[in-house]
């Protein structure tokens, strides 16, 4: 289903290519202060049109259609539109049978036996995102003081990425990054056994975004090369500062009161204007594929708010669950 | 909440050295076949004993409490226990003021203000992962011809796991691993755009099993070197086959009928017999800890019986989810 | 929180006199035709401007945002959005300190703190029914053969409605009513125990209409007189056809295949323009209110379309449980 | 599914004859007090063996299987067994072609395919409000000081509740009966729009109570006989006491302030020991059926407390979601 979260719950819908993508917002606080202004800074982060970034330009601008009233939240569900304006249909009608490699093409065709909306992806493109940085915008709001920043490390395996994005379109090849996510001045006591772990809930929303494969905590994969007697965080202060933070800030799945930190693997996106090799899922024959449209090389660049928002929305929906979140803000 | 699933749903409840831990399974068809000694393999995979692991011994027995006659499912919830025999309760009344390094014991306490069950790690002891084995026997009969099989690939750094353990032993300190999960013979449409992409059911649950701290798909981690062109998996037949695996099976969190392949880092365990510094949170007094009782060496010796649990639990329900699974057997 | 329903999942938002109600539906099949056409009839039986209902018009047209494609759905969720037009704003500031008896106006001040949009009910209004009734169209016609009809049988305490209202008009006092469903061709086996009995998941949603108070089940609150004897509805067929209908097509919470037949009782609408006394919330002081503004004097007669509505969603949920509607249609 | 609530959540499991029946309660704020003894007077009070109730007798003693820790909870989820001792198999097995009229034996054997536990009505027994009841113990306490009382209000059709009983007994047949319940001390605000109103929540876990086929709130089906400035409740002061309470305590679905007051219809129970008319559903015959066994008479009796229980539960869920109830007790 296209919900996520038990006290904040978001619910994304919408197309690439449709009337519009959208997100509707329940159990947000009444009294939240909210202007459309206020989405403009992370959206604009979102936004394409950089370097490296696809040629598409959308005004992405958030038209509120529910509980918001007097520039404040009304406790009601919130509803807010981004219509589509920008779309094209010719591009996409030929690909059907050719599917495009490493692309959700294939598995739309498999899930949805073909009625799927299949221009630009469709309910699959990373458009979507859209909706969960306007949530994001608000699940911020709500946990405030916490404090959540993402930022791209790393690009094609280098940590100059003006230098990286510059040699992928040189060689119009799409290039994957490294998202790092810090999450600071976060409660002690968040996350909940057994299975809602502050990592597990993190890592499931953060592999809703697309293009995203991995995903570590604290040390992460070097972990396993480390003694017990290494990794462990030493406690420094009663309130639970530890010397290190192996542990990206959670023990047994709770947050113990250090920064979360975590990183994320993004993929290179799969569509590329190279000539690939394919086949046709009709005839069966092997075929070449040159994919044209308007995409983007270096998806990773507009990834770093998109995790912000993510990660606010499991912190909003984990501070809720334990009160520390005014019902009326 | 201590329930994962939509379809097949799956409630943990216990404690290490309370009277049980136990499983409650909603939502299993009707008529599966089901005998206690079903579960003897895989329990006995995940018991401890053998070198590397705690000297404590419990039976494992499994008890039908509900929704099994006539050795098979009736459709109603079913509920298996385990009881704990071989407790203790004075080890650990001391460490209340002194937490371990790295353990969930502060995080339990700043959680549950002191009325946590603080014995053994209470609730978040490892001997809850016995319910996730038990709901994963019944998982992986019923997403038959599903097979999915976990394997410790490295521990302690290590590819010779045994000369690994040996060294732990040695010095007395735990040793991380890295478990890799294959699932063969998946359906193409497995998992649910936008939240619940296959990746972030598994990644939900897998974080769930005390000591991950991460996870990659595919290739994971190693994607963010690539080019797009390298990276892209081509089909080779049109039934979804591809030359290589790098997406781990999935694409757009769906998927494409290739095996679904992830790996997930275990950390070693946080209590060692080494002598460690802490702090003693009523007087913030730092004091040195040396830790008794039984624990792992190497913990990641008992996850891959767990992770195969894992992975089937959200197998099962993403098929019934699809209507791949018929409501009575 | 404002969803519905576990396989088949409403989710309502929107404001009486914001800019807009509207649904979204998750869960639907792939491939159900869909034109805006044919949400016409049910919106048309919901709409007002018939005697005895309110004078304000809106076009009540239902635009699909998204999950809707080439005229089918696409499996994706399907928002629907109906935009406010007729809305008026200087009729409600003035009732904030005096709350309407009967009405939601104080406990929607109790809850949301005052931030509540309060304009014409906000998100209390009835005019939230239409996401019901358009989640209804599509539910109806994912469960056919099942045929669900709903029909106002008594009004003002009379058979004759005709009269009832024509009278509610000549006093100005509004009116209630009871409207009676009955769902046909209903399978067998349907409803879940223990907790989502048929007459749980009906009962759930239709006290989410506004005005319903009570609801029974095939002979309901008379079965109180009746002896066991008397109520136990003998078998005559194999297949479970009964030659009474007393317990109302479900027997242990479960549909037996007999029509389900169940009763509501509507109360009189709270809004009236007869002079009320009432209490000054602010100052304490009694006083009086005449209710100004466009109002349903038997709002009765709106119901039957939206029970149906309610009525289906219910019957797709629990049908999409015993898988007896394709994932693609 | 057999849950219920959103932050107070019971799971209920087990049969009749079964090993056992028993609950889990997830959500639950640590640091509860909690006995076994605590639960002896609801217990005793459901408990059969008083005239008009069946002969079983059951111990129906609370084992503490997890979760709670030196007398008290642990804030990790309660899950209390209720051990099955008096059980009998032969009774049942005859019946299995001869499905009683009006019970839940013909749906069972269509929903579960014959693989379902018919012995006592296995999971569909009433037995099974045994975890209810022990659920609404633990529920009671932490949604203090609200006070929720049930009583009998009339059986078979009198006020005079032991004549009726007496008349049923030298009959040989079973009656209903009407059981009125009362919160007091409720906070104004519980409730959510637009699904989860108080009626809804209610109605919703009162119809998982077997035999319980109709509900109403204040004075439900006698308010469509009203006109609204009959049935409008006049407020009295400015917390909104109300001089009547012909809503029930409920506007818009939520909370006044003022008692919850609502009715459940009891139908009589379908197990009675006069001959009966049926059919095998394996030859088609007509037939005659005389139930042995051992049955409640006037099944009412014993629905108090279990509504009592089951409002308990909601209450507590509302007000978790309000806030109202610590995480720490």
């Amino acid at each position: 289903m296209n919900s996520f979260g038990t006290h904040f719950r978001v619910s994304i819908f919408g197309e690439s290519h449709g009337n519009s993508t959208g997100v509707t917002i329940d159990g947000c606080p009444a009294g939240v202060p909210m202007l459309e202004s206020d989405f403009t800074p992370d959206l604009n982060r979102r936004r394409s049109g950089s370097k490296g970034t696809t040629p598409r330009k959308e005004a992405d601008l958030p038209r509120f259609m529910s509980g918001i009233f007097n520039n404040r939240t009304t406790g009601a569900p919130i509803t807010i539109l981004f219509e589509n304006t920008n779309t094209r249909f010719k591009d996409y009608e030929k690909l059907r049978e050719i599917p495009r490699p490493g692309h959700a093409d294939f598995v739309a065709f498999k899930k949805f036996g073909g009625y799927e909306d299949f221009r630009g992806g469709g309910h699959f493109s990373g458009r979507l995102t859209l909706g969960m940085v306007a949530a994001g915008v608000i699940a911020k709001k709500i946990v405030s003081p916490v404090k959540i920043n993402a930022l791209l490390t790393e690009a094609g395996g280098m940590k100059d990425i003006e230098k990286a994005v510059d040699l992928a379109i040189e060689q119009q090849n799409s290039i994957g990054g490294i998202v790092e996510c810090t999450a600071s001045q976060i409660p002690a006591g968040l996350g909940e056994p057994f299975f809602n772990s502050v990592e597990s809930l993190i890592a499931h929303i953060a592999f809703s975004i697309p293009a995203i494969k991995a995903i570590e905590f604290g040390v992460g994969f070097a972990a396993v090369k480390m003694k017990g007697s290494e990794h462990n965080d030493l406690f420094v202060s009663p309130e639970g500062k530890t010397k290190t933070n192996h542990a990206g800030g959670i023990n047994g799945g709770i947050s113990n009161g250090n920064d979360i930190v975590f990183r994320v693997a993004v993929k290179p996106t799969s569509s590329i204007s190279l000539v690939q090799n394919t086949i046709n899922i009709k005839t069966g024959e092997m075929t070449e594929l040159r994919i044209e449209g308007r995409h983007d090389l270096c998806i990773a660049l507009r990834v770093p708010v998109v995790l912000e928002a993510a990660t606010a929305i499991v912190i909003a929906d984990l501070m809720m669950a334990e009160q520390r979140i005014k019902r009326i803000f």
